[in-house]
């Protein structure tokens, strides 16, 4: 087998077959095949696609490049959570304990904010202490102990996707539904997950800018679920707006904790309960999401979900003196209110522009690598649909330095429009996609 | 501007400005756009397609990209003559001599042979003492002294073309028309030519392998020509058997310099005077083809050419006594004739095979860089649309290795067809094309 000839199979539009795929990506990885033989390789794909039995084969070739965790004698079904990543997505720092105090074990591999999005580990490494660079054995016995870990990506679990994403992203082939299906999938396997549950986000703020768009690829990644034996279950959610009113690490931190006390926006706390009833329905824990739903709120209430999340922070070293009192965590110098322009309804309120904004304070990442300031950000107080008086406060911006304060006001006011007329908020959740075809939405 | 946003709007299909194709070819060939990033985008252009304007602007992106002959103040009108590539296609040998010979300054930078398609200067080097590794100066000298002088690749011309057609080798973009086109005139262009003659070949022993292919190609490169003020011809000949009946260096030599002297096979002939009648008339020589031959046939008649040939071998430090006297010339150690196996019509002698054949014995490069044997090749005894009877000489098969040579003939015969009832032989010139339109048969 010959790397050229296996780019001109692709290169005319034939599918590739399970053994080309695997001795591709085992090449590529180990350095066999140069980064340019990948890279018209990966345009290749990126123009003529993939079919199923392509994507799952390159799944498998993911998850099989390197390590694989093995969870079983831990736990029988262990699940996992994906977000396709937004702005304002804490929704793993509720989700994770709420389904772990549920009694199902989460084991989960997060990564990190990079340009308008932002990243779990950045939000939980806000708290002194906490450390998201366990080794295996750690992963290990800590999710033996408490049922509940989340940990950073380690080289030795599906190196192929690190590569492999590097080298789509200076070559214009990121945005490729086999590429992304198969590099989400392929870690989550890699990683020992039985039940995934994915948060595909449609709109301005995240990847997949229309509903049919993220339900292509939703679709596919439940495909290469039963394909592989993997439980899957992936809920459209919006992502026009911010989800809940915190963006930057601290912040949404904070966000998260209120959540979990029972307080919290209701936009994202209901979002969490969809995402966390989903998680129990493929554990087989509940016959309806009505049920589980019903069962989570009790956990939220009764404090067993609060007090699984501070189990889980203690257990990965964060001091909790700063989750208990959060008026502790990291704070900006300056925090400015931005008093609304006008009476008016607000009819758009756009989701990139705000997590672009975060990410000029500091809260976010231009490149892989760069420092993060932990305590800037934005906290909204009105969003699409509320009605507003002009002078009254529309946001809060939280920064560390005046100068950028002033510029990243000006982009916020810009990032939203107006109308005189009652607007209805666009709805949180689109539609959940399981066993292959759309459900009927709950 | 960024590679990564040229790559992605090749990628969308869209027509990329002549800015953008510079700023990816001068980065590219400076190193400061790496390999990856090309491939990516070659791979795009080779599916998505590139637009005259885009075509052209490629051309003179490579012909930019090093040094440019500038040979005007030593001829006013400067011809050179391309091939893309045959079997026994020792067209330029006799062609540059005769149109030189005519009074027309010819200066061409040639190749080597690669895969079953020889090279001009792996021809002309079988003749000792010849050197094709000329400096511009001695290039230039040469030109003026004897108006006639053909010289290798120099890095400093082109150097984008090498680095490119590399890349293009290993990742399965070298079928693409704009890459070949522009290949091909922007060197002509760095080189210097005003006037072009392209001996486009259709058929098995060829790059192209329908005459529609063929004529697409040959069309778009009398456009590029029309675009950057040079003239252009494009001659679309057979290449569905071996041209005339020698494959092989030192063997193609010799039956240049009988074709020189007045003698050689009839198509071989004819093919050479229309190509040099097609240089003649370019330059502005004559009213039309059939004045050119003319013309041509007495410098044949009268000596001159050959004359013309000896001056130009012994100008590059050829060794006279071995085209005077080619017994001299590298002689393989077996020649073998292999007898007809039947008494029939050719219907058809594969000429891709007749090449393989002929790189199989030595007389050919795997790739490149290999070693070459100047001795062995084929000669051909009969072709298309002749009758043989069994027994009656074919072929013969010039070898330095016995094994080689049984493993050879038994290849040979197989390229082979035949037919009880008379075979019409294919014509050798398919049609002419100039001025951006197809031109009637001559």
């Amino acid at each position: 087998m010959r790397a050229v000839e296996i780019i001109a199979r692709k290169r005319d539009g034939l599918s590739l077959s399970n053994e080309e795929i695997h001795f591709f990506v085992q090449g590529f990885t180990e350095g066999k095949i140069p980064d340019y033989q990948a890279a018209a390789w990966l345009m290749a794909v990126r123009l003529q696609g993939m079919d199923r039995q392509e994507t799952v084969a390159l799944t498998m070739a993911i998850a099989g490049s390197g390590k694989r965790l093995q969870l079983h004698d831990i736990a029988p079904f262990v699940v996992d959570k994906h977000s396709t990543g937004g702005v304002g997505d804490k929704t793993t720092l509720v989700v994770a304990p709420l389904v772990a105090a549920a009694g199902v074990p989460v084991a989960k591999i997060s990564g990190r904010g990079l340009g308008f999005t932002g990243g779990t580990l950045d939000k939980l490494e806000s708290i002194p202490g906490f450390r998201s660079d366990l080794s295996v054995k750690e992963f290990r016995a800590q999710l033996q102990a408490i049922g509940l870990v989340v940990a950073g990506q380690s080289a030795d679990l599906a190196p192929a996707d690190g590569k492999l994403y590097a080298l789509r992203d200076v070559t214009a082939t990121v945005d490729s539904l086999p590429l992304i299906a198969s590099s989400i999938m392929g870690k989550k396997i890699a990683a020992g997950a039985d039940g995934i549950v994915l948060d595909v986000k449609v709109g301005n703020g995240s990847f997949m800018q229309t509903e049919e768009d993220a339900l292509a690829l939703a679709t596919l990644m439940v495909e290469i679920g039963q394909e592989t034996g993997r439980r899957v279950r992936a809920v459209l959610s919006d992502m026009s707006q911010p989800l809940g009113r915190a963006v930057g690490n601290a912040l949404e931190l904070r966000e998260a904790i209120e959540t979990l006390q029972g307080n919290g926006p209701f936009d994202f706390r209901q979002h969490c309960l969809t995402i966390a009833a989903q998680a129990l329905l493929i554990a087989g824990r509940f016959p309806d999401g009505a049920a589980a739903k019903e069962h989570l709120i009790r956990l939220i209430e009764s404090g067993q979900a609060w007090l699984k999340f501070r189990e889980w922070i203690a257990a990965q070293g964060g001091d909790l003196r700063y989750v208990d009192e959060p008026a502790r965590l990291p704070a900006a110098h300056w925090v400015r209110e931005l008093p609304a322009p006008r009476s008016a309804y607000i009819a758009g309120l756009n989701a990139r522009e705000v997590g672009m904004a975060s990410m000029a304070l500091g809260g976010g990442r231009a490149k892989k690598g760069d420092p993060i300031d932990y305590a800037v950000g934005i906290v909204l107080q009105a969003k699409i649909g509320d009605r507003v008086e002009a002078g009254q406060p529309l946001l809060s911006v939280h920064a560390n330095d005046e100068h950028l304060l002033a510029e990243v006001s000006q982009r916020l006011l810009a990032a939203y429009t107006w109308s005189d007329d009652p607007v209805q908020p666009p709805p949180l959740l689109r539609r959940i996609v399981g066993a292959g075809t759309p459900l009927p939405n709950p």
